[in-house]
């Protein structure tokens, strides 16, 4: 079969039938493909990942420029292999040519964690004899062994075990039933499991024993509903239809809506990509972004007992975001007409796998676009909005991600995430203190303080590749009150101060500035205001990394000591704590902090740049977040400040628009967009 | 015909026909009867205010937890009616009894600019030889004079006319044609009206004189658009209906949803106040908070340039919320099923007025309440949110804000603030710069600096009137990295921060600990994690006042000094820049200052409180802004911590509901409440 696939990709490839976009991730086919390539030389492996090494942006920009007179870019696989002995290969793989481009041993490091190897840890914690006399230290008999499951995560580090061997700490959990909630029963020891020899190597015993927990399930499934009284039959529907279908175009996976155009690309880790972001400024294609992806995470706990400092996943680079993609199709989280994209993947065996539905994509009405009531005659214009989204969501473990990006009439760009699934749970004696690290949620369940902390990686392209960003600070006059110059001290100006160097770049919040930071293009000012065309970044969740300088996760997390970051672009550098980020031990810091340190005087300004924004919530859990947590929404806006001449969603066909001299305007218009809601409404 | 409505007035507060609701707003009988009442008495006012006197709370918590033995609440009007010579009465009218309780001349106070006080003035300018004369010099013409107009403010304060003449500056404007937008075409100089005597007293002219700006118009309404090549065509239509209706019961103005239940009311000023909010959890009706509205706001403009600094709007205090309030008949800004409600308010000449669909109260989906699913099956959970909006809209001359107050089925309370509308604007030469102090938005046209900054009224009633504020903040440990309790250094807590007096209490936002506030009745500790009963505030729009400490905004917006103020709890003490914000000095300042200063070390710890947030954004004007601009939202929280047992909204339908056991659940839920979604998204 693979042979088939090798034939049936290079007649893709080669254009007979069409090849793949140049950013497409790779097919079921070409992954196979990959996968025989690599075999034909290398032997005894099993796949971790085979992706889309996306083409170089100097060579994709040149071909986007000229498509007839440039080569078009390769289909090239990037491959990660793990050999006996926990041996770490990576490959590159160019598909259009049918060879390895590069293959080479990297030691020392240990390739992301795969839903498959998460699966195989639960039957060997069960089956093992030390796991077995804990539980019944516990109060587990043997005879209960399968109702003992495991969270397990990688190790993430431990300096007693280092890097060179595949672990991972499985966290402990009991089901009293199969359908029970395992979180209202975590255990209170962790075995670490070493992925090569498939064995459990070591078990973390805490001092102080906790037995299992003897509350009752504290379930939200049917089951435990209807016993309780039932669901709450008060809700009407609401019914969300598109007769006429979407307003939006696909042309492969390149989108076009309202103007805005982009490609929806997809990987194991960061999950979303999307790229060459364009807006339709009245026949002008303009650049905004070349790239846009969440590419990093960490949601370090704050419990300091050993071994919760190993409760700091990085969710995408350990897990990735693609690979814990949820399938949409059996139970869509949005409403009205859905177009929904699949996700293929290698697996362990080197087969391609796919999730159906990993992205959903779907317009939403968005409220009031704008609105004004000329208060002499209540002569009104009110214009409804509408917004595009293209989401995913992800399933870490205990936590659901849900990631939205959203896509505004007026050119602003909003990423949403809603946190919502379970939280990491431990165990707790009846007479235990928390001592401020976690909060008892449930009888004999802690809930420990954690963060969820993720790095927004922006390629911009504010109208081209030079760009410059500014960090920008409401800020008083320096005048004082009762001067000529600030008589009645009410001057304030916005402060901008230009990013040089990676090193001067790495900034933080401040939230009594009003502080954005502003992506521009210096090489092109606005003909009214005179400034640079820019997208401001306007973020308002953003708290400090609470885990100290110098400690561990500060050291492993590099990229989440500043709210920003600006590197100077380089197409290797798309993971801000490393490529291979289980087991990094931070010393050196991978990622960002060594991008940085290799060249801390790079210029950042009107050059090609990359901007890095970490930020995300602080959370306390509360009684409130169980047995399941109601979602929790974040967001923030790249909006375009400069950009555009004028106010660029005006001809959006109003709801009502009417104007002093007295003609109604726009009433066919009512009819065609809001008919409905102005039937009922009125 | 008052003295119909007298008699039917008396008959409605007997209890014959029913009487209003304790809390309702004061009808349009109760208007014109409390009018009357006055008039037997006095003679020759204008009325500026006729609006319900609340009952004191002690009183109304009293007769809620007895109504039949304790004596209900009489009606009572809170009146300000002024006379001759800008004298200003303060009046309290007691319906019931049919007689005056208080009436009082207020010396040295201007009481808020209706909207009929702002209409006279624009033509009264256009009639002034100086303004005419000043017209000529900008190059319009005197036969041009009917295509001049001007947003009439108060006056703010300008010490050079004091507080006892009722005094407005007109801001100027022109329109080419009677549809333009006059945004377009500031005037460069400010006459003073004088309210009493209706004539222009004085022109404020600036050194530098600016011509009438000469760039043609930019509009934004249909004939503009179509001149432009029209509307876009590619907007499909988005129905959202509610065939079954609205999942909300009303009783009179006491609406239910979702075990939320609150009274609905509305004045002049603050606009919608929502009282008594109770949750029922599991029977057990909960209070939650007594009183929540937006209780004051001000909008300071950062050019320092004469008269400049008298732009700092109090919308709510100068001119009122509810009186500007925007009727949602002619094109309601919400879709699906809607409910109405309508305000009434007094006139100048003592009739009652009514504002026709001033509320709009309406239920949305609200995308995903909660989901799980577990890794090893793909079982699931995912259940859709709903919300309930309540909301009104009102123009400030220029601006609208956009007030949605949201009900989440979690318990959570949201308030939602669109802005939208138009900048303000002022004239600028061709080669004139800014200065830093505005943008230059279209040719001609400088729209400054400004921040809107809103304070927010919590009266809370969390399980009870008796309530503390603790400041939380995520905090490091301080033991140091490597150290016996911190050796990893991931240890953080929340360090929990007890107000005790109103001059402690006075708190500053701060991003990087993801500072908030818990309001909590430390009577009730929750069961499992042993924490006071809480609701806490989440807000990260909180920028810092921007005008300096010592000047005029600063004096006179008290409230915006800092984020979070709290004070004892009094009945009068509703309003935190005074009750007759216009013409203050803020020498001292009104409002919270005051009441702060008075009492300095009132206890606030575990009595009745009130927590004043201020909270806001600062605004930077762009080209993108003009003619009119994408509504800007910002949004703050109030979430159930430590409130519930655990997730109170458990027993919401889900969308799907499938466990381990592999029984899949809830198939004929889905039908009901997301058939569509489902049939057209699988």
């Amino acid at each position: 079969m693979a042979l088939d696939r090798l034939k049936q990709t290079a007649a893709i490839v080669s254009g007979d039938t069409g090849p793949p976009y140049p950013l497409d991730p790779l097919t079921e086919a070409e992954i196979e493909t990959a996968v025989a390539i690599i075999r034909k030389e290398h032997n005894g492996l099993f796949f971790n990942t085979v992706t889309l090494w996306e083409p170089r942006k100097a060579e994709m920009m040149a071909w986007l420029q000229d498509p007839k007179g440039t080569p078009r870019p390769h289909r090239v696989a990037d491959v990660v292999a793990v050999g006996r002995g926990s041996k770490v290969y990576d490959g590159i793989v160019d598909l259009t040519e049918g060879k390895i481009v590069s293959w080479q041993l990297t030691e020392g490091v240990q390739p992301l964690i795969t839903m498959e190897d998460l699966q195989i840890v639960e039957s060997i914690v069960r089956k093992d004899p030390k796991v077995i006399e804990q539980c019944g230290i516990i109060g587990i008999p043997p005879e209960d062994m399968d109702k003992v499951y495991c969270d397990p995560w990688t190790i993430g580090y431990d300096e007693r075990f280092g890097s060179n061997v595949r672990l991972q700490q499985a966290l402990m959990y009991y089901r009293p039933h199969i359908d029970d909630s395992q979180y209202s029963y975590p255990l209170d020891f962790c075995p670490i499991f070493n992925a090569d020899t498939q064995e459990i190597i070591h078990i973390d015993i805490p001092p102080v024993r906790r037995p299992v927990n003897k509350a009752p399930p504290s379930n939200y499934h049917t089951a435990a509903i209807e016993a309780e009284g039932g669901y709450r039959t008060d809700l009407k529907p609401i019914n969300i239809t598109q007769p006429e279908g979407v307003s939006f175009k696909m042309d492969g996976r390149i989108i076009s809506w309202q103007n805005w155009k982009l490609h929806i690309g997809f990987n194991y880790r960061e999950g979303l990509v999307l790229s060459n972001i364009t807006f339709n400024d009245k026949g002008n294609e303009r650049p905004t972004f070349w790239r846009l992806s969440l590419a990093e995470m960490v949601v370090p706990y704050g419990n300091p007992e050993h071994p919760h400092q190993r409760k700091h996943a990085f969710d995408l680079g350990e897990y990735g975001g693609g690979y814990m993609t949820n399938s949409l199709s059996v139970g869509c989280d949005c409403k009205g007409a859905i177009h929904y994209m699949d996700a293929s993947f290698v697996n362990r065996a080197g087969q391609a796998t796919t999730i159906k539905n990993a992205i959903c994509i779907h317009e939403e009405d968005a409220g009031i676009l704008f609105k004004h009531t000329d208060f002499r005659d209540n002569s009104c214009t009110v214009t409804r909005a509408r917004k595009l989204i293209i989401s995913h969501i992800f399933t870490a473990a205990n936590y659901e991600y849900c990631v939205y990006w959203i896509f505004h009439q007026d050119g602003t760009i909003q990423l949403e995430i809603k946190l919502t699934g379970i939280l990491n749970t431990y165990a707790m004696n009846p007479d235990e203190d928390t001592n401020g690290w976690g909060t008892q949620v449930y009888p004999g369940v802690n809930a420990h303080n954690h963060q969820h902390l993720f790095c927004l990686r922006i390629d911009p392209n504010i109208d081209g590749p030079e760009n410059t960003v500014y960090q920008v600070d409401a800020t008083r006059s320096d005048a004082p009150v009762g001067s000529d110059e600030n008589k009645y001290g009410n001057a304030f100006y916005a402060k901008k101060t230009r990013f040089e160097n990676p090193v001067q770049a790495q900034s933080d919040y401040n939230a009594a500035t009003s502080r954005t930071w502003d992506i521009c293009n210096e090489n092109k000012l606005h003909p009214y205001s005179g400034k640079p065309v820019s997208y401001k970044l306007v973020s308002r969740e953003v708290p400090e990394l609470m885990p100290k300088e110098g400690g561990l996760v500060w050291k492993r997390a590099g990229f989440a000591r500043h709210a920003v970051h600006v590197t100077k672009y380089d197409d290797d550098q798309i993971h801000p704590a490393g490529r291979h980020v289980p087991q990094t031990s931070g010393e050196p810091s991978q990622g960002l902090p060594a991008w940085i340190a290799a060249n801390p005087t790079a210029n950042i300004a009107n050059t090609d740049i990359v901007l890095w924004h970490t930020f995300g919530l602080t959370h306390f859990p509360a009684p409130e977040d169980f047995p399941v947590m109601p979602a929790e929404p974040m967001s923030l806006l790249l909006r375009p400040r400069h950009f555009f001449l004028r106010n660029p969603c005006l001809d959006v066909p109003p709801s009502y628009c009417s104007v002093p001299s007295g003609v109604e305007q726009g009433g066919a218009l009512v009819d065609k967009i809001s008919r409905l809601a102005f039937r009922e409404g009125s």
